[in-house]
């Protein structure tokens, strides 16, 4: 069980901190972390004294069982005019009241409605992103969840090698992992599987296509699961073909290179330093072996009730890593119309170091 | 092969009617719809004399293989920083330059950022959903991909017929036609699959749990999938256990009900009808049958590249059917804590009728 009502308490101190009376929660993963609710439409309110959740018809039963601190209301038309209606119902006197919103997640035209609903005296203002902020460093609770996705995301890779074999199409070995991970008890994959084989390994994000695989070339395992609510991400790269032949050769100093730069990365990894140092760990490796050019994005991101979440682990971003922060390493290189390696774990920041969440090998593979 | 140039061309003469210098399209199954990228971060910028599309770093590849009818740029930073480099570079003299925005799928945030980006004179202006109601009228192209989709789907309700029994988990249900799904081309689903048996049955977004299926009960089937961009969408309610029962007798007479009001709708659907009539002519049948307030939700909505997408067929909305029109007829009815019902087909408006495309049949079934 959650503790909704802790984050609900921490969000307050901001909130006051901030000289904010209310905060509308928008984003719904920033819902379901406040009070556990699940479904796909829904609003938080959450002042000094109350927190109000909103939702249609369709959740009435769902929203009552799940929602922990915070009232349950059904709204009978749109969401927004149910919060109008709370906001003026609760506040008589609403003169300078100040209402924060998730500006990175409320649509232009959401605001504007809002700011027709609200009674006078009271007015919007963008609040910075202060439940990302919380969610980034990741509780006991929330770790053991991320635990179990991780551990169920692995199992996929083991399937994946079941099956890879030369003529299987990357939608054949894609649905095998998929279904293994629905058997397992996934909700869901946490992003469309990537399958990307021959030079469809040299995309970043190539999802599964009909493409059947080919030798002489890698093919890249890019994957999640969600599962009670928390994600996976894992990456691996296995070379297709004979392993003694000059290509694979060529291929393998490659692979070599990125898993040195993925070790790097993870051994500057620890609570303290800055996200950007360790991208520049990763780059630096791949840039000595020559290869720093075709290292095209950046080396990781949180993990959590999201996919992608903060921190980016990337050039120019100024946060620095807590104990209990959740990020992938994936560090990549990629020769357009030829091949691509990439090698991604997730790890959880302690002091000191790291813990590299992801069970599987990361040894070249060749099948 | 996607027409899109003529439906930029279209674009194009609703921008002057409106008198938009441009439009800056953020929400991406319109820029798929108008230039045929698939992937997951993307901006196209409208004007009456050029199209651009900006993209990262990960899709170089994929966008220039993909989009038609734009310029394809690939941002160095971020995407909307990309964009407003662009309008600087071309409009020398941009006083009086009204830039379209899609109010409903840009965030607070973003028009902030792109404000502070633009030249001086320029202004932004919330556009209607111009490229929302070009969707709504599927197009040869498009009503032939929807039919694969549906016939697809409609498949995965025979695997569900051939595993469902007293015992099975909901989830298990579920990956047993993900699975097929995906063996047969899906990309994906288009919702997370509704396997809603027991008193779940009354939840009417109850999707897949744990809950192994138990006898004197209904189970509600709803799922759809995504082939070639485009999504399914269908219901089927069944009953688990003897169907001779006096449990079953009661349940059959709320499930004729269901199934003569979904039938009512799709007869009063056609061209030139407005919406609310025909979800007036299911909810009719079910009122005059006593359970009227057990139908909590609204008839039906659009589909194509979208699960959700306009018009709503829905009490109160002003939307007039036209030919190519493809939306869903689904009422229900729910009894918490006892079961629900639901039936669900995917229709295309017709002058003076419509053409169910869900092939399944509807009559009562006690498995």
């Amino acid at each position: 069980m959650m503790d909704f009502q802790s984050r609900q308490k921490s969000l307050r101190r901001q909130l006051a901190t901030h000289r904010f009376d209310a905060l509308l929660v928008s984003h719904l993963p920033n819902i379901r972390y406040l009070c556990g609710f699940t479904g796909s439409a829904g609003l938080l309110l959450v002042t000094q004294a109350h927190s109000a959740f909103f939702t249609d018809v369709r959740y009435d039963t769902q929203a009552h069982a799940e929602v922990t601190g915070a009232r349950v209301i059904i709204a009978r038309k749109a969401l927004l005019n149910a919060v109008g209606e709370w906001i003026k119902s609760r506040r008589k006197r609403s003169k300078g009241c100040t209402i924060g919103i998730e500006a990175e997640n409320l649509a232009v035209a959401e605001r504007k409605r809002l700011v027709e609903l609200l009674p006078s005296g009271s007015k919007l203002k963008n609040a910075p992103p202060l439940v990302e902020q919380a969610r980034m460093t990741k509780d006991e609770d929330e770790l053991a969840r991320i635990r179990q996705a991780v551990e169920l995301g692995a199992s996929l890779f083991d399937r994946a090698l079941e099956v890879l074999r030369l003529g299987i199409k990357e939608v054949e070995v894609a649905a095998e992992m998929e279904y293994a991970a629905r058997r397992a008890g996934a909700s869901e994959m946490s992003f469309p599987t990537i399958i990307a084989s021959g030079a469809r390994s040299a995309l970043p994000h190539g999802r599964a296509s009909e493409q059947a695989i080919a030798a002489g070339s890698f093919v890249i395992c890019d994957f999640g699961v969600i599962l009670h609510g928390y994600c996976s991400d894992q990456t691996r790269t296995v070379w297709v073909g004979r392993a003694s032949s000059q290509e694979a050769k060529e291929a393998r100093r490659a692979y070599e290179a990125v898993k040195e730069a993925q070790q790097a990365a993870i051994s500057a990894a620890r609570a303290g330093v800055n996200v950007s140092e360790v991208d520049a760990a990763a780059r630096q490796v791949l840039r000595q072996a020559g290869l720093g050019r075709y290292f095209t994005h950046s080396t990781g991101h949180g993990v959590g009730l999201e996919i992608h979440e903060a921190p980016r682990v990337a050039a120019g971003q100024k946060e620095v890593l807590k104990p209990g922060m959740v990020v992938t390493i994936e560090p990549g290189v990629y020769f357009p119309g030829k091949w691509g390696v990439r090698i991604e774990d997730m790890v959880v920041v302690k002091d000191g170091g790291c813990e590299i969440l992801t069970p599987t090998g990361k040894d070249f593979l060749a099948v």
